[in-house]
C-alpha cells in the first residue's frame, strides 16, 4: 500500500498497473513512493479503468488526443476517435473538447474508456469567455479552481495544469520575444488572463487547493508547460526553461503533499537539443515522469506531423522521456479525423517501442526477433500477425500478389532470404 | 579542375554541385580531393545530369529505388515512379530492375532523368542465372566485371559494388549465425556464388579493374553493405564489421586511383547504435561519404517503413551520414506503387532536413524560421506554400474548413497564436 495524503493505492491497482511492464508491483510502488512514476487511476473510477504506470523503468507511453472543437466533432464522431485510439493501442487518452456539451463529451468518455483519461479542466472556462463574450478581468481565481476541481470530481485521471506559467516566465517571454509565440491554448488563455489582470497566475497562487482536490481522489497532476516553444527556434529558451523551474518547485510541493505529479515537456525542439530536453526535466524536477508533446524536429511538415514527432519522440523516448503524447498527420492544419488517430497512435506506438529497444527495456526487443525470424522463415502469416498494424500490412501485401506466394513483389524469386 | 585518373572534374559541374549548398565549388573541389566529398556525374551524362555533391558539410541528400521486378512493373509505370521521385523532390534514384527488358528500362532512365541515376549492376546477372536456371558455378569472374564495366559505359553516375563481401566476412557470418542472415539481394548473389565456386569474391579480387572503368567515366563507386543487418538483432555484428573494414580498405585503393568512393551502410539498426555506426564508417573509411538504407530503428512495422527509417534516419544524419536511401511504407510487403515512392521521399526528405538543421548546416532552419513566422501571422497562403508536401497539406486543410478562415478546426477561436 503506497500512502498519499488523502489516498492509499492498493496492491490490486499496482499489480493491474505492472501488467505488461518488465518489473512487478513492488518496484511500482517505490517508485510511487520517491516518484519517479506515477499511476493513473481517480479512486472515482476505480475497477472500471486499467491503471497505467509512467515512468522510470517502465515501458514508454503513449497518449492519443480528440475531442470536439467549435467548428466541427460530434459526441458520436469524437467517441470514434476514441474508440479507434484504443484499437490502435493507445495507453491512455485525453479528451481536449471545446465545442457544446463538453461535460456531457467528458461523462461519456469517462464511462466508455477503459484506459486512462486526461483532461484539460481550463479548456472549459476558456470556451465560456470565448462564447459568452466575457471580460477576462471577471474571472476570479476561483473559477479556475473550480473548473480543475469539477473533473477531478467526475473522475478524470490526470489533469494538464499550467500552474508554471508564472509572471515572472511571462515577463521573459515578452522581453525575449519568440518567433511563435505561445502555441499553447491553456498557456495563451493564462497568459491573457494575467495581462488583463495583472494577478499572477491563480493555478500557481491556488496550488496548495489543487493539491488538495487531487490528492482526495488520487488524480495525477500534469504539470503544462504552457510556454513550450511551438517553432524550432523557440527551443530552450529563457520562458520555456523558467517555467520548468517552477515545475520542479511544484512537483517537490506536490509529493510533499502525496499527490502524484508529472511533467510536460515541448513541443518542437531541433534533434541536436531533445536530449538535451530531456536531461534537464530529469534534473530539475528530480526524476519525475516526463510526458512530451513530440518533440517535432521540424516546422516545415504539416500533413507528416505524425513523422516529425515520431523522430523527435522515439530520441527523447530513448534519452528517458516516459510518455509521448501522439502527434496526427493533422496536426497544424485540422481537427484529426478517425484515420488520423488512428496513424497517429501507430506512429507514437512505433517511436515508443524504438525507444525501448534503445533503453534496453528488459523483453522489448523480442517482438522484433520474433518478427525476423518470420521473415527468415518467409512464414507470411506469422510476418503479418505480427505487424504492429497487422491490418494494413495485410492489405498492403494483398494489394500486390506475388505469382510466387512464398515471396514478394519487390524482390519475388530474387529474394535474398531465401 | 580536380583531377582523376582518367578524367577532370571541370569547373562547370563543381559549381552546378555547389547550388543550393552552403559552400561554394572550391570548398567541393577540396572536399573530392581529399575523398570527403563525392560529386555523382558520369561523362556520358554531362550537360545531361544535374551533378549532385555528396559529403561533409553538404546537406544530407536522400536517393529513391525504383525498377520492376518479375512479377509487377513495366517501364512506363517504373517511368511514373520516377517521375513520383523526382516530383518529390529526391536528389538521386537507382533503377534497380530485375524484371524483364533491364537494358530498355535503363536507358529510358538515363535519358529522361535530370537527377543522377545509380543502379546495382550484378543485379542482371543473378537475373540471367534465374532465368536461364544457369548453374552458379558457370559464372566467371569476368561475367562480373562486364556487368560492372556495361552499366558505367551506359552512363550511370553510381554504381553499387559489393566489393566487401569477402571469403572472410562470410566465414564471420556462417561461424556467427544471424536471425536474419543475409538480406542484400547483391550479397546473397555473391555469397551463393562464392559459396558454389570456393572462390573469393570477383569485386573484390579484380577490383583494379573496376577502378579503371569506374575512373574511365567517373562512375562514384558506391562501396554495398552485401552483409548489412537485416533485423536489430544482427545490428553491428562482425561479418557487417568484418565487411565494413574490407570497405574502409577499397576505399583508400580507389582514392588513390582517383576513383570517386562512398560506403554503404545498414540497414536494420537499434536506434542507440546509429551514431556508433555512423562513427565507425567515419574512422575505419577516412571520412568517406556515408549512404544508409534507413536505418530501420525497429523490426515490426511493416506499412511504416518510412517512419522506422526516417527516425533512424534523422540520427544518422545528424550523426554524419551524407546520403539517406529512401525506405518506402511498402518495405517488407510488395514493390512500391507511386504513391509509395511519393511517400518515401517526403519521410526521407523530412529526415536529412532534420538532420541538417540538428547539424547546424548553415541556412537549413531558415525554411523552418519562415515558416513559423507564417503560423504565428495566421497567414496560411504562406503556411500551405512552404509545406514540405503543398499539395497534401492544401488537401487535408481544404477537407475541414474553419467557421471563420483565419483558423483552422482544430482550435477555432481558441487558437494559441490569435
Amino acid at each position: 500500500m503506497i500512502k498519499t495524503a488523502g489516498y492509499r493505492i492498493p496492491k490490486k491497482t499496482l499489480v493491474a498497473a505492472a501488467r505488461g511492464e518488465p518489473v512487478d508491483d513492488s518496484r511500482i510502488a517505490s517508485g510511487v513512493e520517491d516518484g519517479t512514476i506515477v499511476v493513473l487511476e481517480n479512486t472515482r473510477r476505480r475497477g472500471l479503468v486499467r491503471p497505467v504506470a509512467v515512468g522510470t523503468g517502465l515501458r514508454t507511453k503513449v497518449n492519443a488526443n480528440f475531442g470536439t472543437s467549435r467548428d466541427v466533432g460530434s459526441l458520436e464522431e469524437e467517441r470514434r476517435k476514441m474508440q479507434a485510439a484504443l484499437e490502435a493501442g493507445t495507453d491512455t487518452v485525453m479528451d481536449l473538447s471545446t465545442g457544446e456539451d463538453r461535460e456531457g463529451m467528458l461523462r461519456m468518455v469517462l464511462e466508455q474508456c477503459p484506459q486512462p483519461v486526461g483532461t484539460v479542466p481550463i479548456y472549459g472556462l476558456a470556451c465560456r469567455v470565448v462564447a459568452e463574450g466575457m471580460p477576462l478581468k471577471s474571472l476570479d481565481a476561483g473559477a479556475f479552481i473550480e473548473a480543475v476541481s469539477a473533473h477531478c470530481e467526475l473522475g478524470v485521471d490526470f489533469i494538464t495544469v499550467h500552474c508554471g506559467v508564472t509572471l515572472e516566465a511571462v515577463r521573459h517571454l515578452d522581453e525575449q520575444g519568440r518567433v511563435a509565440g505561445i502555441v499553447s491554448r491553456g498557456g495563451s488563455f493564462l497568459y491573457r488572463w494575467m495581462r488583463a489582470t495583472g494577478c499572477e497566475n491563480p493555478l500557481y497562487t491556488h496550488y496548495d487547493e489543487i493539491l488538495k482536490v487531487a490528492a482526495r481522489y488520487n488524480v495525477t497532476l500534469s504539470l503544462g508547460d504552457g510556454l513550450r516553444p511551438g517553432a524550432i527556434a523557440d527551443a530552450t529558451d529563457r520562458p520555456q526553461t523558467c517555467e520548468l523551474i517552477v515545475l520542479g518547485e511544484l512537483v517537490d510541493r506536490a509529493r510533499a503533499a502525496g499527490v502524484q505529479a508529472m511533467v510536460e515537456g515541448p513541443g518542437h525542439v531541433p534533434l541536436n537539443q531533445v536530449e538535451m530536453n530531456i536531461r534537464m526535466e530529469k534534473e530539475i524536477c528530480k526524476g519525475a515522469p516526463f510526458y512530451v508533446l513530440g518533440p517535432l524536429v521540424t516546422d516545415i511538415a504539416p500533413g507528416y506531423d505524425h513523422i516529425t514527432s515520431a523522430i523527435g519522440g522515439a530520441v527523447a523516448g530513448a534519452a528517458g522521456a516516459d510518455f509521448l503524447c501522439y502527434v496526427t498527420p493533422a496536426e497544424h492544419l485540422r481537427l484529426p479525423t478517425a484515420q488520423d488517430v488512428h496513424t497517429g497512435v501507430i506512429a507514437t506506438r512505433i517511436a515508443a517501442h524504438a525507444a525501448d529497444i534503445a533503453k534496453g527495456l528488459p523483453g522489448a526487443a523480442e517482438w522484433d526477433r520474433r518478427m525476423s525470424a518470420a521473415r527468415k522463415k518467409l512464414d507470411w502469416d506469422k510476418m503479418l500477425s505480427l505487424a504492429i498494424d497487422s491490418p494494413l500490412a495485410c492489405k498492403i501485401r494483398q494489394s500486390s500478389q506475388p505469382l510466387d506466394k512464398k515471396y514478394c513483389t519487390m524482390c519475388s524469386e530474387l529474394c535474398a532470404l531465401k
